[in-house]
C-alpha cells in the first residue's frame, strides 16, 4: 500500500512536472484585455500603491499568497537532503494550503544553510507574500531564523513544524481533558523529545495554562538543576518546566504522569511504562511513520485516550487541521504576526469542531476532510486579532 | 480610452487581489490523495532528487517554473517606486507568460535595491526555479546583476528590459531590410538612448552581423575619442560602434542613416531630419506610450516603414512577441542560459511569422495574439540551444 502511493506520487509528479500551476484570474485574449492586464492600465494599479504602500495587501496578491519556505535540512524522515530534493514535499503543502483555506502558497527552497543568509534572504523576497510558512528547517537554527524574521518582516512568519505539531497537539489535549475529566493547570504532561516541535509544545502548553511539563531528551529529563551542561536552550526550557525537579529518564517521568506527548523516536515507550501513569493516561505518539507506541499496544496497556499522526488509526494528529486555517484567518486579518494568542486561538478552534456530546476517546480531533475546519481555525485567529487578547511571543 | 483601461485595472485587481492564482494540479479530495500529494508518498519523489538533483528539472515546478524578479527600481514610466508597487506590473508579466507559452511565473519582488543583496538573494531562491527573468532593475546596476547572475546560477538570466526589445527590434529590422532591399552588413543604424536597451540593442546587432551602428546619447554621439570622458559602460560600447568617427548630435547622426532606432525619450525626433537619411528610412520609435515621432508623422516625413511599441499603430514592436517563446524553449530544453545564440534565433524566429510575400511597410511584425507565436519562436530557441550554435554571452 505504501509502496504504491509512492510509485504513484512518482508518476503524477513526471506527468504534472510537480503539483502546482499559476494561472491568471483574469482574461488576456485580445489587445484590450492586454492594456489592462499590463501597460498601461497596471500603472494606476502602481501608482496607487506607491502611493499607499499598504495597498498591497489588497490589490496585489500579497492579499492571499504565502510562501512556503525551506533549505531542506531537515526534510521529513528524509533529513538533510538539501533544497531541490525539499521541493515536492514544499509543492504538497502549497496543494494543501489551497484545498483546505484556498490561500495561494509558493514554494520557495533556498540554496544556502546559512542562518544569516537565510534571513537576508527571506527579508528581501518578504514585499511579495502576506506571510511566510518556514519549513523542514533544521534545529538550532529554526529558532534564531523564525525570531530574527518575526522581528525584521511587517508580514506573519511561522515555523510549522514547531508550532502547527504543537498546536494541533493542544487541541487533541484540549478534548481529552474534558473526557478524562482534568483541568490543564492540574496534569503533569511529559514531552518525550526536546527537538524543536517538543519544545513549541511545551511553550504553548505554558502559554495555555499548563503548570507541570516534564521534557525528557536523550539525556533524559530536562532539569534545571543540570542547566550547565545543557545547550542553551534545553537549559532555558528546563527554567520554567519539571517544578517538580524531576530526575532520571522517560520512565521515571511518567510514573503518576496523565499525559504523554512523543516527538521523538519510533517504539520508545514501553507498554509497561503506561501501567505507572496516573488514572485514564493520555498517549500522543507522534513520530511518523512509526510512533513511539501503536495505538492497539497503548490502549492494552491501559491508555484511555491514544493517538498518532497516523491517518489509519482514529484520533489522527495532522498539521493540516492547523496551518491553512491559521494563514487563511491571518491573511484575511491583515496580521503583521501570529502570535501565541492567535495560536491559542486555533488550537481551541480545531476542539471546538468536535461537540461535547460527540466526544469519545476514539473521535477526540476532526477529520481533515470534514468540511469546514479551515473556516472555524480561520475565524477564531482573526477573532483573536482583533480582540488582540495577547502580544506574548512564541 | 486610456483612463476607463486604468479604471478598469483598479477595479480588476480590487475583485481579484492581483492577478495570479496558484492551482494545484493534483487532486486532494480524500485521505489517498492526501499520502500521494504529501506524506508519504511525496518521500519517493525527494529521495529521486535526492539521489540525481538534475531530476528536479522534471520531477517538481521547475520544470516550467520562472520567476520574475524586480526591485522596483525603474517601473514602466513610473521609476523608482518600490516593490510592493512593481508588483501589478509583475503579475501582468506572469500573467502574460501564462497566456502566451503556458509558463508558470511567479513574481517575486524585493526589499533591497542593493546590487550585492540582489545578486544573494536570486542565487539562494534559484532551486526553485527553472529560469530567472529580472524586470525593471535600473542602470547600471542591473548590468553588473545580469552578469554575476549568469556566471553563478546554473538556470537562465534574462534581462526582458534589456534583451526582449532588443530582440524584438532585431526581428523589425530583419524583416524590413528584405523590404528595402539592404543587408545588416551594409546599413548605418543610429540608435538613440544609450541606457540598457540601447546597449543591448547594439550588442544585439553587432552579434547578429551589423557593421555601421551610431549609438546617441544626451551627450551627442558615443565616440571612442570620447572614452576618458564616458561612463565605464559607454566607453565600452563606442569602442566597437561608430567606426567612422562620427561627432556631433542626433541630427548629425541621422545624415544619410538608413535605420532610426529610438529608445529615448518623446518626441527627440524631428520630420526634418529623417528627410536627410538614406533612401526608403526606417524609423522605430520605441519610446513608450509616446514616441520619439509619431507613425503617420514619420512617415509623411519620408519614412518608408514605421513603426512603435504602441498597439494603436500598424508594425506594434512589443517584448510580449519575445520573452514567453524564449523561456518555453529555454525550459523546455533545459537550457543552463539565454546565450547570444538563442537570442539571435529568437529574432529569426519572430521575423519569420511573416512570410516573404505577405511583408508591406505597414506589415512586418506578427500580432501577439497571432496563434503560434511563441511556439515558433520556443523551436527557434530549442534548436539554437541543440545546435550549440553560438556560446557567446551578451
Amino acid at each position: 500500500m505504501h509502496q504504491d502511493v509512492k510509485i504513484l506520487a512518482l508518476e503524477q509528479a513526471k506527468i504534472h512536472g510537480g503539483k502546482l500551476a499559476v494561472e491568471p484570474t483574469i482574461e488576456v485574449n485580445n489587445k484590450h484585455d492586454l492594456s489592462v492586464a499590463y501597460t498601461p492600465g497596471v500603472a494606476a494599479v502602481s501608482s496607487a500603491i506607491a502611493a499607499d504602500p499598504k495597498l498591497a495587501r489588497t490589490l496585489t496578491i500579497k492579499k492571499n499568497t504565502v510562501a512556503v519556505v525551506s533549505d531542506g535540512s531537515a526534510v521529513l524522515g528524509l533529513g538533510n537532503i538539501g533544497p531541490e530534493a525539499a521541493m515536492p514535499v514544499m509543492e504538497g503543502k502549497a496543494a494543501l494550503f489551497k484545498r483546505f483555506a484556498n490561500v495561494d502558497a509558493i514554494p520557495i527552497v533556498l540554496d544556502t544553510q546559512d542562518t544569516e543568509t537565510i534571513i537576508q534572504t527571506v527579508k528581501a523576497i518578504a514585499p511579495t507574500f502576506g506571510g511566510i510558512n518556514l519549513e523542514d528547517i533544521s534545529a538550532p537554527r529554526c529558532f534564531e531564523i523564525e525570531r530574527r524574521l518575526i522581528e525584521e518582516c511587517d508580514i506573519p512568519i511561522f515555523h510549522d513544524d514547531q508550532h502547527g505539531t504543537a498546536i494541533v497537539v493542544l487541541a487533541a489535549v484540549l478534548n481529552s481533558l474534558k473526557l478524562i475529566d482534568k483541568t490543564l493547570a492540574s496534569v503533569r504532561i511529559v514531552i518525550n523529545g526536546g527537538g524543536s516541535a517538543g519544545l513549541s509544545v511545551a511553550k504553548k502548553f505554558l502559554a495555555a495554562g499548563a503548570k507541570n511539563i516534564v521534557i525528557v531528551d536523550k539525556v533524559g529529563i530536562l532539569n534545571e538543576n543540570d542547566a550547565a551542561k545543557l545547550p542553551a536552550h534545553h537549559a532555558a526550557i528546563a527554567k520554567v518546566t519539571n517544578r517538580e525537579k524531576l530526575a532520571g529518564t522517560l520512565e521515571d517521568a511518567l510514573v503518576d504522569a496523565d499525559i504523554f506527548i512523543g516527538v521523538s523516536a519510533p517504539g520508545v515507550l514501553k507498554p509497561a511504562w503506561i501501567k505507572t501513569m496516573a488514572a485514564k493516561p493520555v498517549i500522543f505518539a507522534m513520530a511518523n511513520p512509526v510512533p513511539e507506541i501503536y495505538p492497539d499496544e497503548a490502549l492494552a496497556a491501559g491508555a484511555y485516550i491514544a493517538a498518532t499522526g497516523r491517518s489509519d488509526f482514529p484520533n489522527q494528529i495532522n498539521n493540516v487541521l492547523a496551518f491553512p486555517g491559521i494563514f487563511r484567518g491571518a491573511l484575511d486579518a491583515q496580521a503583521t504576526d501570529i502570535t501565541i494568542a492567535m495560536q491559542l486561538a486555533a488550537a481551541a478552534g480545531i476542539a471546538s469542531l468536535i461537540p461535547d456530546n460527540e466526544l469519545t476517546p476514539t473521535n477526540i480531533m476532526p477529520d481533515a476532510f470534514q468540511p469546514g475546519v479551515a473556516k472555524v481555525v480561520a475565524q477564531a485567529v482573526e477573532d483573536a486579532v482583533h480582540a488582540k487578547a495577547s502580544v506574548i511571543r512564541n
